[in-house]
């Protein structure tokens, strides 16, 4: 029997994962492991950290119901979500970035702003405009996605709202943690935007608002420069927004 | 405004978590943050993957209630429990091993089995006898956890019984991922044995039984050779066993 103590253990577990069929999930516990083990070693975790933990991530899974899920939002708040976009969505300069993840089935939905009219062109990295691609936009005036066709022109235009600046929810254990550790909570004034068109790479993003306060220390890391754009104040009181966005080829 | 990219992003987090004012919760964030990209980074995790780890950790706290403490049993399945031991429980060769952690408010309590009269002595490591030592025994005979004091020679006599080997729960995440990485499921058979004595530092661990078929799968990693004693059967089926616990001088 072989004697397990900490600088034994790490290599008992993944010995016994070795057996693991999915080559895939054997190759994320291996790396998942290893970086738990070494977190545990390099903080030197007291057994109280390590309780302190167990509950921390319970009470996250608890608070998860319906609109609010939890754990994505402290993957957010701890840059994971932003990373994972990045990995998985590489375009070549020019195209219009990605910047949130699809929205999980139940996540909390965008609440209503001001009116804002929608316009732009959807076309590809040569120029050329894209007709029949999908653009869909939360918050929709009236309602929680709005959906328009881009015309033959690539053209399309969309009754729209601006979802105002609001901290993440506070009463769970993700805004215990932002207090915790002085991090901000806000998310900037922004528009989510989802744009199909056969033949290319489906693009999730989300439009910001030039001189918003939060654009810098936005709590889920989702504005870059590229994304903020300048809304235009009607005189009706609602906003213009002309934003296009540049679609990549979808690999064959 | 700083560019988010897969290069920057890690830094952008450490950035913001430099200001959390208790100095051991920013050292811990720093070095999670940091693993838990990497770990991202290495596996390339794709949108998917992400996802289907959110809802296997909501799934986690969404599972423990009362005595089902699902996080629990993860850490002790990923090794991540006996690692924490291991390092917080250093003690000098000769001293009884710590193999557990101090149970958790609410943890499952262990199943009664055969009854078994637990006898021994508890001294230190010069061997002299160390009287007035609480031990306290789960499972006990008719009681979830049964205590005795030493005598004056450091001698006690328990009534307990033997938790017999069985399976961590199979129908939450945990019991899901066991089957998925065919990893053992089965713990072998044990008691839960704690000690204290003024002057000395508390033991938690575990006495496991000679010839059990599950020593070397134990599911959750807590067997060690000296840890494993015999279990003697008497003429009317009950167990008879002894076990002398070593404890090690508390730090002034």
């Amino acid at each position: 029997m072989r004697q397990l103590n900490q600088d034994t253990i790490t290599q008992a577990v993944l010995a016994r994962l070795a057996h693991t069929p999915d080559t895939r999930l054997k190759e994320l516990m291996t790396s998942l492991v290893q970086h738990l083990h070494a977190f545990a070693r390099e903080t030197r975790l007291t057994e109280a950290e390590w309780r302190h933990g167990l509950e921390f991530l319970t009470n996250t899974g608890q608070q998860s119901q319906g609109q609010r899920q939890e754990f994505a939002l402290l993957s957010d708040v701890l840059g994971l979500s932003t990373l994972t976009v990045a990995m998985n969505n590489g375009k070549p300069a020019g195209c219009t970035e990605a910047a949130v993840l699809p929205a999980l089935p139940g996540l909390a939905s965008d609440q209503d702003g001001p009116a804002c009219q929608l316009r732009g062109q959807v076309r590809d990295l040569q120029g050329q405009a894209i007709g029949g691609a999908e653009i869909s936009v939360s918050p929709g005036r009236g309602a929680e996605w709005v959906h328009a066709l881009s015309g033959s022109q690539g053209e399309f235009s969309l009754d729209a709202a601006l979802a105002e600046a609001r901290a993440l929810p506070t009463d769970g254990p993700v805004g215990q943690f932002l207090a915790a550790t002085a991090c901000p909570a806000w998310r900037p004034a922004h528009v989510r935007v989802t744009v199909r068109a056969r033949g290319y790479e489906a693009l999730h993003t989300e439009i910001f608002a030039e001189g918003d306060p939060y654009l810098e220390g936005d709590a889920a890391f989702g504005v870059r420069p590229a994304l903020v754009a300048y809304w235009q104040a009607q005189a009706d009181g609602s906003l213009a927004l002309n934003y296009d966005f540049i679609l990549n080829k979808a690999m064959a």
